[in-house]
């Protein structure tokens, strides 16, 4: 890979230094954009298939009809992957409702901005390092998860400023997540992850009926538990419920499973339940990217 | 003014259909911007203070220290204008805090990017047309205006997606101005505009302790209101007390004052104070702008 890498932005792969949208896309200014976190193993976007239906949901959220294949998107990130040179990394795929004429009302002829970013990122997992640096140190903070009401929750969206005030306030301490709750003081999720925590032997996460994303480790983590006999529960928890917790990890794309050392003054850390979770991700990983 | 006009990026004047941000700019990946929407009249920006002071709220609201003087920001406005040789004009600042290194979590050390967009804008007003085709037609949607613990009301940013939201449920009505309901059911906003009614004489308007952004224009009407013996009340509305109202209009920076023609099924309209409080602005513009 070059010193630093091409994005795609609209069709052409250019330098990431090189690589702008215009100041009329709604994308900047209004947020007004889906976007999707991947990670490519091997050459392999892991879990493509759902990362295509949830962007599917987002879209639908906003009412952004992109008019773009699947196999378009794929192909794209394809490209930018192999011009790269790249078979570990983070990918971002982002699709802006574009330019359009008029004001704030969204019309319904799209042209779509399309942008991929990668970065290399390499694999965590059976063999290597995990690409964080250490166990999560979480914070309870103020700001409260958007609700359903105002943005769906299920959206990824580049309208990110609910987390980066929650992040904000991590300012001064030596928390590297923000856990937020909802206006009802249960626990959501953090700012850029999904919170599992054991009770008892039992795997808890906040139920998606709240305002929590739906992210696809998350996803994944849940249908792994179950696979291999680990009680699941998916509900409300107030923040009491999490700190009495004998393990507990975030999850996310780029995280994959990471184990929350602290949450505010409680103590939790790791435990064979997480561990045992991370290694079948891996093995996940393993079979979906790796093998035949 | 030549066929495109000229936006003022980071620094430089360039043609509307160049002018590009950074597909890594924080104000595109994530919404992390302030803006202001002013208009020009004679040359001279409209209560450019008061622009300033909410500008900079919004930034302390971010925790966005951009390290710009007010008098640099000026400039580069007035720079914008006369290259475009506008005197009337719709004006945009943004802000956003730039390029920064690493995730989401906002680093205190920023190189912000600043965009300035001008169209011309004819003045309504005292001798010639308001900008807005018609009174305006009002309907109440689903989305519920985003609360203050998630992102403050007062804050003006590049997350615009609550307000694209509820535009997007006026598609196959007639409608064109969106109102907004806060999560307890009163009566907050329009997407782009606050909402005025007059109730036995009264002037109303919903109470920014709601999540009500405090626009500029709004200020304004409520201050020549008082000076004038209309007597003003801010407070929580329901819709019902709305549609019930003699008269209704909506303020806003671009349209000033707007009658309202109808709230859902409910025919409203201007009326005597609305007109007097549209000539009173008007008269206001006037002195600040043309007079010496």
């Amino acid at each position: 890979m070059t010193d630093e890498p091409l994005y795609h932005v609209d069709g052409d792969l250019v330098p990431a230094s090189e690589a702008t949208v215009s100041v009329d896309d709604r994308g900047f200014r209004y947020g007004d954009a889906a976007f999707e976190t991947m990670r490519a193993y091997g050459g392999t976007i892991f879990e493509w298939d759902r990362h295509v239906e949830r962007l599917e949901r987002t879209c639908q959220s906003l009412s952004l009809a992109h008019g773009l294949a699947d196999t378009d998107l794929r192909d794209r990130i394809d490209e930018t992957l192999a011009a790269n040179d790249l078979a570990d990394a983070y990918v971002r795929l982002s699709i802006t409702r574009g330019v359009q004429p008029g004001k704030l009302t969204p019309q319904p002829e799209v042209d779509p901005t399309v942008v991929i970013y990668v970065t290399p990122l390499p694999r965590g997992g059976l063999e290597s390092e995990p690409v964080w640096d250490g166990p999560a140190t979480v914070k309870s903070i103020e700001t409260r998860r958007m609700p359903e009401q105002a943005v769906p929750a299920s959206a990824k969206t580049h309208n990110y400023l609910n987390g980066i005030l929650a992040r904000a306030e991590l300012r001064g301490t030596d928390a590297d997540e923000a856990l937020l709750s909802d206006l009802e003081g249960n626990v959501a999720e953090g700012a850029t992850s999904n919170l599992f925590f054991v009770r008892d032997g039992v795997l808890c996460t906040p139920t998606t009926d709240g305002p929590v994303l739906p992210g696809i480790t998350r996803e994944l983590v849940l249908e792994l538990a179950e696979d291999a006999g680990v009680p699941t529960r998916e509900e409300r928890y107030g923040l009491e419920e999490v700190c009495e917790a004998e393990e507990a990890f975030l999850t996310n794309r780029t995280w994959e499973l990471r184990p929350v050392d602290r949450v505010d003054d409680a103590v939790i850390g790791g435990g064979p339940v997480t561990e045992r979770l991370s290694r079948l991700y891996d093995e996940r990983v393993e079979k979906a990217c790796y093998e035949e």
